[in-house]
C-alpha cells in the first residue's frame, strides 16, 4: 500500500545534490516572491513558514469584520509552489540561526544553507505595554482575524442580553487604536456592520446606536498620505458616524475600558492597529537593529557581517532618499525579487548588481462603502473612482482564480444586500463562560404570563 | 450617541405582552423549521441556541475535508429570522428545564414558557469508551469539522517531515469508524484529497500512497439502503482504493493506533462516525428515554407528562410502522412543522389534529467524485445520475443565495481542477509542539554541501 516516490529516492539519496541551497524563512510577500523568482535557478530552495498558508494581509480586516471567509484570502504555500520542483515547503517554526555555521534551527529539523533570505515579517508593538495585548488584539494572522471577528460579533450578542443601559452602551462601544490604513478600513467596516448589516437582527438593542472611536496618538490620521487626502478621509469617517480623536495617546486599557487622554471610556472591544515591531531575526543574526527591531541592512539587502544573508520585508530597515521604506506588500515583493536576482547573478559569477531601489506606485485605502483614497505618484483619486481602483488592484493581486472569483462575488453580494456572509462565532467557550442569571426568572415570568 | 430602540420600549416595557410564549431550544433543522412555521402565529417566540449559526450538517464533511469553508454552510440564526418580528434569538446554553414551573434555565437568563419545543439534537456516542473521543473526533459542529480538517492536513505535513518509513506510513493511514453515509462520504473525500488534490504538493512523500480504512462493526455498510445499493457502494469504495472492513468492531484506540478485530494498525488520524446519542433533554424533562437517550414521545410528539412540551428531531424517538424514525434532517423538519401547526391549532381552540406521520422521500449518499446512490421510494438511481440528484438536492436545501452560489462555484471549481479551496491549518500550536531535531543537522548539512 505504501511506497516512497521513487524519483525522489534517486534524486536525494542515491546521488549527492550539488546545487547551492537557498533557505527562505517566511512565506509572506517577501519570501514567496523571492522563491517564485528563483523558479528556474539552478538552486535547491527550502521555504520555511510556521503557517501552511500564504496570507493576503491587505484584506485581513475583511475577515475580522465578517465580510470574507479566512479561506478566501489564504492559499496553501505548497499549492502555490507545487509545480516549482526545486522548492521544498516546510511547516515549522524557526527558533534560531547560526550565521557562522550557516544553519537554521527549527522546532523540527536543522537546515544548512548557502544563501539565507530572512523574511519573517513583523509583530504587534504595544509600546512597552505588553499586558494590553490580551485585551486589545491586533491583526496579523488568520487566528487574530477570527479572534477579532468573534469579539465584535459577540459584543452585539452580549448587548442584546443585557438590560442595564450602561452595560449595553459599553458592549456597543468599539475602539480602534491607530488611524493608519488598517484602523481606518476596520472602523469603516465595523460602522457598516452596525449601521447596515445587523439592522433587523436584534430585538432589544439597536446596532445602529453603536459608538465607534478611532484613536490616534499623532496630530493627524493617515500619515502615509498627503494632508489634503488625510483631511478627506477624516471627513468621510465622520460622515460614517465614527468619532476620530487625534493627539490622543492611550493612557490605560483593560478588559472593561480604555482611558484616552484622561477620559475613561467603558468598552469591551478594543482593536490594536497602532504599530509593529520586527520579528526577532536581528537577535538571531546578532546584527544591528533599529528601535523597531528592524535589521539595518546594506543597500544590497545583506547584513554587514555576512554577504550571503539577506533580510527583506518588514524585518529589514531599508533607507531610501533618507527615509526608511514603509512596511508595505509592494516593498517586500520588490525586495524578494531583487534578492532572488542577486543570488542568480552571484551564481553566474557576476557582481551583485546595482543596489536595491524601491519603485513606489501608490498608496490606497478605503473608508467604508464605495469611498476610496488613492495616491498614485502625486495623482490623488478620491471617492467612488478611488474605491474602484482599490477594488481592481486588490482582486488583481489576490492569488488564484478561485479566491478572486469568491472575493469578487462576495463583495458584489455585500454591496447590493448590505450583508456580510461570514458572521460565524466559532469558539464559543468564553461567550458562555459567565453564568449571569441575576434573578430575572420571576421578572421575565411575570412579563410573559 | 447611544439610544434604545423606542418602538421596542413601547412593546415590551410599557404594556404587558399577552401573547403565549413559545420557547424553542435548538436552531437545527427541527427547531428552525418550527420557528419559521410559526411566522404568522399570534405568539411570542424565543429560540435559544448555543451557537450563533444554523448549520447545514449534511455538508459538514466537506468542511472537514477542505472542500468548503465553514461560512459556506453556516448562516447566522438571527439573519435567517431577522424579518420574523415575533421571534427573539438568544445565544446561550440551556442548563436545565423545569416542566412543572414551565421554565428553561440557561447560563444567561431563565425563560418562562407556555409551549416548549425541545430540539437539542444528538451528540457522539463512543459505546462506553468516552476516552476515545480525544483521539477520534466526530463531526457535529463547525469546531469539530475544523479539528478534523486540521488533523487530516497536518498528517500529510507530518509525513513529509519524517524520514522513518514506519512513521510515514502511520501518518498516512486514515481510519474512519462507521460505514454509514457520513463515514462513506468522508472516506471518499479523503481519498480524493490524497489521490488528486495533493499529488504535486510534497517532495519527500507521495500522498497517493495514503491508506484509507473504513471500519464497520455490522455485517454490511450503509444499513439505511437496500443490500444491492450497499453492495454497489462497497465496490465504488474499493475502486477508490479504500479498504472496507465489515464485522470489525474497534477493540482499542489511542493517539498512535487503532486495534480492529485483534489487529493493531499504527495511525494518528481516526475519525468517528459510528453512532450518536441524544442530548440530555430526557434527564432535564425527567421523562423516559431509550438506550440512545432519545425521549419516548407520544404520537403527537409531546411527552406523556406534559402536553405543552414537544420533543423533536434527533432528541426524540418517534415510532412509525413499528420502527423508530431515523436521525435525518427531513424527519426533524417535518416534525418541526407538525409541532408548529399543533400549537396554532390549540391556540385556535381546536384539537391537536392527527398524529405525526413522516413522509419519507428518499436517501442519498455520494461515494467520491461523481458517484452517487439515491433510493427514492424504492427507485434506485446510481452513479453519475445519482450524484447529480444529490448535488441538486443539496444546493436546493442550502439556506440563502450567497451560500448556494458559493457552494456551487466551489464544487464546479473542485470538479474541474481537483483542488480544494479550504486547505487551511489555523490553530497550529499542537503542530509545532514537538521539538524533534533528532540530530539531523550534520546529516543534512553534509548532504547539502
Amino acid at each position: 500500500m505504501w511506497k516512497q516516490r521513487s524519483t525522489h529516492n534517486t534524486e536525494e539519496n542515491k546521488q549527492v545534490d550539488q546545487r547551492p541551497h537557498v533557505v527562505i524563512i517566511g512565506a509572506g510577500f517577501g519570501g514567496l516572491w523571492a522563491a517564485k523568482a528563483l523558479k528556474d535557478a539552478a538552486v535547491k530552495i527550502t521555504i520555511i513558514d510556521q503557517h501552511n498558508h500564504h496570507l493576503f494581509q491587505p484584506l485581513l480586516y475583511q475577515v475580522a469584520t465578517a465580510a470574507l471567509s479566512p479561506t478566501d484570502i489564504a492559499t496553501p504555500i505548497r499549492h502555490i509552489l507545487r509545480h516549482q520542483k526545486n522548492t521544498t515547503v516546510i511547516l515549522a517554526e524557526v527558533t534560531n540561526i547560526d550565521p557562522i555555521q550557516q544553519l537554521v534551527f527549527t522546532n523540527r529539523q536543522v537546515y544548512a544553507y548557502d544563501y539565507l533570505i530572512v523574511a519573517t515579517g513583523a509583530q504587534l508593538r504595544y509600546g512597552g505595554h505588553d499586558e494590553w495585548e490580551e485585551h486589545a488584539p491586533g491583526l496579523k494572522s488568520i487566528t487574530d482575524a477570527a479572534t477579532i471577528r468573534r469579539k465584535v460579533l459577540l459584543a452585539f450578542e452580549k448587548a442584546e442580553m443585557e438590560t442595564d443601559p450602561e452595560k449595553i452602551r459599553a458592549w456597543l462601544t468599539f475602539v480602534l487604536v491607530g488611524a493608519g490604513p488598517t484602523g481606518i478600513e476596520m472602523a469603516g467596516a465595523i460602522a457598516e456592520l452596525a449601521q447596515r448589516t445587523l439592522t433587523h437582527d436584534f430585538r432589544h438593542t439597536d446596532p445602529r446606536s453603536a459608538r465607534i472611536l478611532l484613536v490616534e496618538a499623532m496630530p493627524r490620521i493617515l500619515l502615509s498620505f498627503p494632508p489634503p487626502q488625510a483631511k478627506k478621509a477624516h471627513q468621510a469617517l465622520q460622515k460614517l458616524g465614527i468619532e476620530v480623536r487625534i493627539n490622543a495617546p492611550i493612557d490605560h486599557l483593560d478588559a472593561n475600558s480604555v482611558t484616552i487622554d484622561g477620559e475613561r471610556i467603558p468598552t469591551h472591544t478594543v482593536i490594536w492597529t497602532a504599530g509593529v515591531t520586527a520579528s526577532p531575526a536581528g537577535a538571531w543574526l546578532q546584527t544591528e537593529t533599529d528601535r523597531f527591531g528592524r535589521v539595518l541592512v546594506e543597500n544590497t539587502l545583506t547584513i554587514p557581517e555576512h554577504s550571503n544573508v539577506f533580510v527583506i520585508g518588514d524585518t529589514a530597515r531599508v533607507m531610501q532618499d533618507g527615509k526608511p521604506l514603509p512596511g508595505l506588500a509592494p516593498v517586500a515583493m520588490q525586495e524578494g525579487e531583487y534578492v532572488a536576482n542577486a543570488i542568480m547573478l552571484r551564481l553566474g559569477g557576476l557582481d551583485t548588481g546595482d543596489p536595491f531601489h524601491y519603485i513606489h506606485h501608490g498608496n490606497m485605502v478605503t473608508v467604508g462603502r464605495a469611498y476610496g483614497l488613492v495616491n498614485f505618484g502625486g495623482l490623488q483619486i478620491n471617492g467612488l473612482p478611488g474605491w474602484w481602483l482599490w477594488l481592481v488592484t486588490h482582486i488583481y493581486t489576490l492569488i488564484g482564480f478561485r479566491n478572486r472569483t469568491l472575493v469578487l462575488f462576495q463583495w458584489a453580494w455585500s454591496y447590493f444586500t448590505y450583508q456580510r456572509g461570514s458572521r460565524l462565532i466559532t469558539d464559543e467557550e468564553p461567550a458562555l463562560s459567565e453564568p449571569d442569571v441575576r434573578g430575572h426568572a420571576t421578572q421575565r415570568r411575570n412579563k410573559y404570563r
